[in-house]
């Protein structure tokens, strides 16, 4: 580098040259070397970005009202910090999504890139920190221990929100084809074998209810995540934080988050706790342990076309295979069920990564922080891939699911109460010896009314309990609004 | 056997002959041949066979107030539960905890016991089932598909109020500790590297808190479970259940247990789901990953005697070594570590368990309650040896402690409001280079009045707040009770 | 207790009364109160004990041609190590599985349990251990850090004896299904949808070759832990053990065992190493992850027996339910992956206990071997079960397998290069638009001979080559002796 | 887009306008479409894109060579894939990483870029696919279900070899220190308790001799990775592929890679097993379980600088904190740590992936190759980053450990066999007792000679063999070349 295209800087360890264009310090630059891992930078999690600036910003207004911070300066940091919020001074971001020293590097980073741009608002030149200090005047009162925690719960939470409306649209589109496929007859089965009767519009009920059980169970792990430390500083103490700094900055991150954030009640053990990370992680996992079941029984009710259940058909989105003519897979599913899988393995990262933390600081929050992210990201992704491009196009093989439960065993069960246990027992004997169905046998033998036979089977009586279509209804409701409340549902 | 040691029984694979005083049928039987895994019956989780217990018996006082139940047979069942709910007739739940069939065969084995015993009642001979069946009439109404799982979570539930409990008494060993340790000063520590000032009563304050917190996570997950599927049947489709069973069966099963049991709003999703399960594993594995923080926290303070942290004592309560003359070793922390691994790994065979579900039944959830029991009942013993074998013994070395403050090169960082950050840094770097102490140098320098500098190293000022002190004895209150409102403490 | 019925015995921490017939004495007492984690004693791996024993007749056996160790009391220890290693005195290793102390309660047991029984065999009374001593004799020269780690060692050399047995039988199970089922053609699938035919033979063959490979991954995994630290003493640096003893003691264990033990050449590397485990747990992982997939595809063709996949038939071991008559289950396979979900749950396990290893020495090595021992154990009595209860008696619906071949769509592929791919995708589309078969149409349409159509559904020719007959017969071969040597075979 | 910017392309869903200057078609198309996941595409696998380009070549030759492929045809696929090889259109490799269909969007996006850039060495159009067509020609005897298996083994080939470099890179930087260090006494430790002296070039050298046998196992992984299912097409029966397609596509496949790959024996076997992959992400975590462990130590050994261990210094390579002055952090031993955590969470993915495997394949290798690639090429990072920014500017703090060695209690273990153990459990006593040093005490009472102190206080002495320095001189040389032979090492 030129002299025109870089600027010094100095730290710790000496002097570095910077480029002249940056944002970006000689923290940062040192950051980047030391942590060349994944080649991801932190700018790929847009809501950390904001969530730091916000929690910058609230500090700035927080010092300023304590008279610790010249009110040009937090003008210039709020104004920065706007900014960046807004979504400018991303590619400012640049240090690595895994890196040491418990996100140290990313809160540097943060105070680098608001001071430079802070600097040119005040009508000085990036790096001329006599002005306005990265560390002095931005990172004011804080400490990389309570600013980094604060902002990755933010940053949680706004994700989180945008899994929550995933899901919903996820939940509304099984909810739609529980209505759809309400009359629909087919068999049930337990263990892979055929049991009794039900209608397809229970089963896709069930991956409504679920769905609206998990949002629940989300929408409790995020609250927990609201509680914060800011105004810990180093280890919880508060050293070097001014008296009411820890209220004022909660404050002002509460207004300019919208977030009813609150200040852990103790603060040495909230800035050593990952304990609402593990939650929330245990809670992703869950809903990814039900989207993989889903997607494995969709595959399965799909499977054929000739040789297979073929109770429903899932919409083709591509070409299944080059060698194969006519083949369609169901890829959309088996994508699901793939990011499940990473979520299942990211939450044992995360517990690792808690378990591992020491005495009065958890030094290995960046790679929660990371697995959290991408589970959550990804989690929203699948959940509207699979709604919008799966099951939103399936259709019921109605003729063939009718047939199979007059065909089957399983029938007898249902009749039971009608022609007996000994007849019962007598026609899945002959039906299985001979290969007929069940009801061709009753009323060939004149056990039951071909009427009576015909009324057993209505859907209504299958599904044995209007129950089910009122809890489905009332599952698509919410998916417009929040969750039911926990007291009216299912609460698995 | 001869005929008199055996009696013949049948079933839909032919006839075996079973131990004349076994109370057990042909199909716990079979089901001891068709799964020689663990060698473990059921038995070894008196709750489950309790809770089993229970199930049969609100399902007879049910059947009976439907009238399909002759009274007197409802009696003998009664009685034959109760007794079994009282202990007796363990030894004949011989059935292996790992087990094919959905728990079928735990079931079966709990429909046979209870229908000998009770033939026994009736006057007659066991396995005279034409006067008491197990299937007919111990299990009338019912499939395994909703007996198993509303047994398993009463189970869980009777198991989780142990852990409470434990986790009770180890909160209050650290509160009791926060308190006592309150004015013993000590460096904090992040990332290992010593940091600022801090008590070692706020140190342990921290166990108490995440304890505190992590009962009340216990606690909601918990609640989740006392949601059953009672009257479900074989699909959730209550087929072959009377009109008005399900809810007469909770009503009995609430009121034999004393648990407020609520019938699942759609008993399809409920018999498939066992997300419930999940969750509880999941908050099952936060409690171990913080108790093998805080047993990695204690095993790091008590390192030494002299070439390491020597902050604590944790009590002897073995020899060490049998080479080393003298050595005592962390056994307790370290065996607390060791159940906590084993709680994670059991978290994935949960979770694959729970993944592994198809259509409209689990069909393993013997894995899920093995597992989880055996992570609820080893988190349990280990919380109590925790408590009382190392806690309540740990003693402080509070010179080694004192001395490590005033030597610390941490200790500018709470000058620098006094001294101002460039004096600070300067006495620093001669600490560094010297290998004197701060405070020493301070003194020396006359930069701070001595009463300043021992103001400055009051317990309550290191602290930073009176807050952990309140929040510490919050704790301590509660453990003799109900955990404190979620309102009022850490949410993490 | 009276005097009558115990004994005094002495530590560190003072006198304690150990029962008068107790070859236990007070470290074994102490240990059995500070770990009352799962009630589960030691003794449950008789491969330990046996294992220990003969450890402890290796150092003494070293100790008396080294002239440290009395020939007479090496005699008596040598008796009594002879005698556990018969299987006496089993019932005297009490503590707990999982216990604190990095094995040393274990060790202290074993130390105590052998010289109370030399001290009987040389007319003394248990607990006058100045005629001979637990620590100063029966440990002489050793520590429980080389002692336990090699006797863990060898305790799943015989364990996976066990299984590599066990895997044989159920390998064998398999190739012979896949010979008996060499001409039964049937539809493969790729993504559960109906692909190209294949023949049930082959299908069988892949759980064979699975098996076979997984053999010899465990062979060489088990050979890794043949390297024993026997030597190191308390962290590999051999102090207080004599100049030879390591080398005399290793010759002695190799001659006892019959195995082939190596001493490490890095005993500060052995002593603090646990790869071996983790290696070890991760090849057993992966075997449940093929046992797994194996029984998954039994299950799901099984499925049925009208509305599934209906091609196998497994045979009956249980009835499968109360509610619905005539159902039978895959219980066998059930058990099997859920053995195998245990097994990678404790795979998680086993890795964390290896990570929190801490300098010189893991002290976590009890939950390895416990959970080491309860993969090993249970995967052996799934790999039996599976073959004699399962596989043993499956049976196929040959004219089932058949006519989806015949009906598929699937089998154009096949008739690509013999009436080109347009006609072949025609022939696809027809067959879809009228749910006819396509080798009806093919044959109305006069597209092939009658005889061609014949001659490209021969198994040989679906097959495709030669080479799976010949892997599987190879397979067979090798399941009574020992695997097949790598370069032979599939490297998968 | 305008007539000029497109090309329009068909597809068995319908028509697609493609950009005019993209290289992919159609199928990509949609594939980016359905699978908005991570927003990561393949390129960012760039050892993937080069494998395909190597299979799509190899299938080329070989199809050349039978007579079925065009020779002009031929060649320009050929020029094609070696510029792809040669790192051109990298940019062109679209599709999202994880993905449904079993990687046939990734094979697909390959055949389309290889077929336009051929169509336009032939002087044709890019889309002219009756020129050369992208399944027709490129894809000509293959299938997904070979292509992609293949080309992820041998790009999980070149990524291990850099894998191999890196662990040698940090192999040597710890060998180097072991030799540095060999004349360094300090107190070693079992339990985090002072136990025996040993020399801080032994510490070292354990993790070298860790890494050595680490990457004998990785090698050995590797190895099996060799065995390929090319010309196994859909399931394993070479259906539509020629006769010895197979064993041509293998030697060109073999000459074009460098690497000797085989066939397998049973290619149905071949193509649905994972078991490869399984062993490999369970070696990588065996990797990563040491790594981690490592890095615990460094950070241990490091921790202080006044209130810790204080026995080795890492280079600073960062300021560590904004508020604590002159405070610097092991941030490169943290985020190795946070890279094994990843890797562990990863190989609970893969293994998931690998058991929902159904019948004739496995759907979700994209998801395998996805977490493979991330735990290899982060680990590079680490081992690479470890070495150079940490390890290699290790200092030790001399006269601290040896001033640890003679005040610790642990050196009378040491002293047992020249003054007896009844002295040196005196010794320790008083020691104890009065805070003094033990070597202080002997000396003081006579007990040994001043001059035989120092003896046995000699490094080599404490060392107790020659043996480690012998082993991690052997460790040292093999860093530039091949590990060494399992024989002559440790297998741990």
């Amino acid at each position: 580098m030129t002299a025109a295209d870089s600027r010094r800087e100095h730290d710790l360890l000496g002097d570095r040259d910077v480029p002249a264009d940056a944002y970006w310090g000689v923290h940062t630059l040192r950051a980047t070397e030391n942590f060349p891992i994944t080649g991801m930078p932190i700018s790929v999690y847009p809501h950390l970005v904001e969530a730091l600036a916000a929690v910058k910003e609230a500090a700035a207004l927080a010092n300023e009202e304590l008279g610790l911070l010249d009110p040009a300066k937090a003008a210039a940091i709020t104004e920065a910090c706007r900014e960046i919020r807004a979504g400018k001074l991303l590619d400012q971001f640049v240090v690595d999504v895994v890196q040491g020293g418990a996100g140290t590097s990313t809160n540097m980073n943060a105070n680098e890139v608001v001071a430079n741009r802070a600097l040119e608002l005040l009508g000085h030149e990036k790096g001329e920190y006599s002005h306005l200090h990265p560390n002095e005047d931005v990172n004011l009162g804080q400490s990389t221990n309570d600013v980094y925690p604060t902002a990755v719960r933010i940053a949680t939470i706004f994700a989180v929100r945008g899994l929550l409306d995933a899901m919903a649209v996820l939940q509304d589109a099984f909810a739609r084809k529980a209505v759809e496929f309400r009359d629909v007859l087919k068999m049930g089965r337990t263990q892979l074998q055929d049991a009794v009767p039900m209608t397809l519009g229970q089963e896709f009920s069930t991956y409504a209810v679920m769905l609206d059980e998990d949002r629940l169970r989300l929408a409790e792990a995020v609250s927990l995540i609201h509680e914060i430390n800011l105004g810990a500083t180093a280890i919880g103490t508060g050293l070097n934080a001014a008296p009411g700094y820890a209220e004022a900055a909660r404050r002002h991150l509460t207004a300019i988050t919208g977030l009813p954030l609150v200040t852990a009640a103790n603060l040495v053990e909230a800035t050593q706790d990952c304990g609402a990370f593990v939650q929330m992680s245990g809670v992703l996992k869950r809903i990814a342990v039900k989207l993989s079941k889903t997607c494995n029984d969709l595959r399965l009710l799909s499977s054929g076309p000739r040789a297979g259940f073929g109770e429903i058909n899932l919409p083709p989105v591509q070409a299944g295979s080059s060698i194969m003519p006519g083949k369609v897979n169901p890829v959309i599913p088996e994508v699901v069920n793939q990011v499940a899988f990473e979520v299942i393995g990211n939450d044992v990262t995360i517990t690792m990564a808690a378990e591992a933390g020491q005495l009065q600081l958890n030094a290995f929050e960046p790679i929660i922080l990371h697995s959290l992210s991408e589970s959550i990201t990804h989690l929203s992704a699948a959940c509207v891939t699979l709604a919008e491009r799966c099951v939103a196009g399936i259709t019921a093989n109605t003729e063939v699911l009718r047939a199979a439960v007059e065909n089957s065993i399983g029938l007898v069960t249902a009749l039971n109460p009608y022609i007996g246990y000994t007849a019962a027992t007598a026609i899945a004997k002959e039906a299985l010896a001979t290969g007929r169905g069940v009801a061709e046998l009753v009323l060939e033998k004149g056990l039951l009314p071909a009427q009576t036979l015909t009324d057993l089977l209505r859907p209504e009586v299958v599904a044995g309990t209007a129950a089910w279509a009122v809890s489905v209804a009332a599952a698509a409701e919410t998916t417009h609004g929040q969750p039911r409340a926990a007291a009216a549902g299912n609460a698995g």
